[in-house]
């Protein structure tokens, strides 16, 4: 098959979809872009089903990269770099660039006798958002759920950070975190707060069953508000000399809990 | 304290630590840069000595986010933001750039009785080798060893996800890691290597009092040559269900083993 199969990609095209960029067309259009070609290869692995996938930037030279070029052939847009470099206005994409449909609609899990659900409330740098959505889904956690400020689960470098998992775990976002936890806390979910001055978790020698952990903003932890409805407010210890920094960062906190938690 | 009392920065100061974005330049000079008031701030409070920072490089509306500015007068210069732009090459410095000096030489840990180490294999990303070792800052781990294609703890992406704890742990490079391996060996250590095909890290009751636990490349893991000394092979175990992800981030799984092996 040589190059000639392939479409160019049209300017109006590279317009539309480079606004992806920003949120409010994401939501718009329901739509979000992946740069590079592992990150776009793993959602194309994960696709729930193929209709998720919009389309498929390439630069020419890439396309030998691409396994699955025959069969998605209508799906694929040939560009130029300067085409690359405006749809994903970074140097990282490297050539190929996904468009591809966020979900939509969340199919229920509170059925589950076992079920950890994780909150986020104002997780502001989308790195920690794609990673903690990566080791949720690794863990297999029953959803995650977006307070107001958290970083958008479909902006580009939480994609990228999420390495193909965001197709591969439940995740909505709310307006009101705390009112969202008060109704699960009424369907039997106990609220678990991590905080540099919770509990130690290695106190707790039983979790509940169903339960929410919530993790903070990266400077200022979990609001008041919402640590005062908790049930528990828990903390990593460190080791046995006084550490140097402050804090962990608030991925590692939340995979190092739910590790504590599932295994 | 008006700004009149603060100097301006020169032009050569600029181009000169400009260069600092360079590993080349980072390693002929024995200095690094800090971007942003928090990563900067988080950095002076850590400082082994006051002699440890360089400059201070501040756009005039940000002076007063600086706590010590009074006391480190002698090293703050103003800057306007093209030179800013130009001293980080990236728009997430805000006004505020730190030159702090590498540390050189690394104290004997090797007579304590207990002492976990951290062994990179070819950790390429900048963010994850500062997640690390802000992780291993906080569990006391005694140092990092950084073998070949490991991305420089200096690297400014590195400093800023270190948060400040570049100061506050042991690191040092190797240009050989097998053989430094081997050698700790030698002196009393398992080495434990994080494998994807390792043995679920629940199966190990106990774990030796003087161990090296080794992670490796983000795509490809620890190299054979490394795989084929260690002692051990752990893999962190997914949760119940089939998990959609191939694997954990390289620093999520540093860290919730470092979690297991110091708490």
């Amino acid at each position: 098959m040589t190059e000639k199969t392939y479409r160019r990609a049209g300017k109006g095209q590279i317009k539309r979809f480079a606004k992806l960029q920003l949120k409010k067309y994401r939501e718009k259009e329901g739509l979000f872009l992946a740069e590079g070609l592992r990150t776009t290869l793993e959602l194309i692995a994960h696709l729930p089903d193929e209709g998720c996938l919009t389309a498929l930037f390439v630069e020419p030279d890439q396309l030998h990269n691409i396994p699955d070029r025959k069969r998605l052939r209508d799906k694929i847009f040939l560009i130029d770099p300067a085409e690359g470099h405006r749809l994903s206005g970074t140097s990282t994409a490297q050539g190929v660039i996904g468009v591809f449909c966020q979900l939509t609609g969340t199919a229920s899990f509170e059925n589950e006798k076992r079920s950890l659900v994780i909150a986020l409330d104002n997780v502001q740098d989308p790195g920690n958002v794609g990673t903690i959505v990566r080791t949720a889904a690794w863990f297999g956690v029953s959803a995650i759920v977006c307070g107001p400020g958290t970083a958008d689960r479909y902006n580009p470098k939480a994609v990228r950070a999420g390495a193909g998992s965001v197709f591969c775990v439940r995740h909505y976002g709310t307006g009101n975190l705390r009112q969202e936890l008060e109704q699960m806390r009424q369907r039997g979910y106990s609220i678990c707060c991590s905080s540099l001055d919770g509990t130690d978790f290695r106190e707790y020698d039983k979790w509940p069953d169903r339960m929410v952990l919530v993790i903070g903003n990266e400077a200022n932890g979990v609001k008041k508000e919402i640590m005062e409805i908790a049930d528990r407010h828990v903390a990593i210890p460190h080791g046995q000399a006084e550490p140097g920094v402050e804090s962990l960062n608030a991925a590692v906190s939340a995979a190092i809990l739910m590790a504590r938690l599932v295994l």
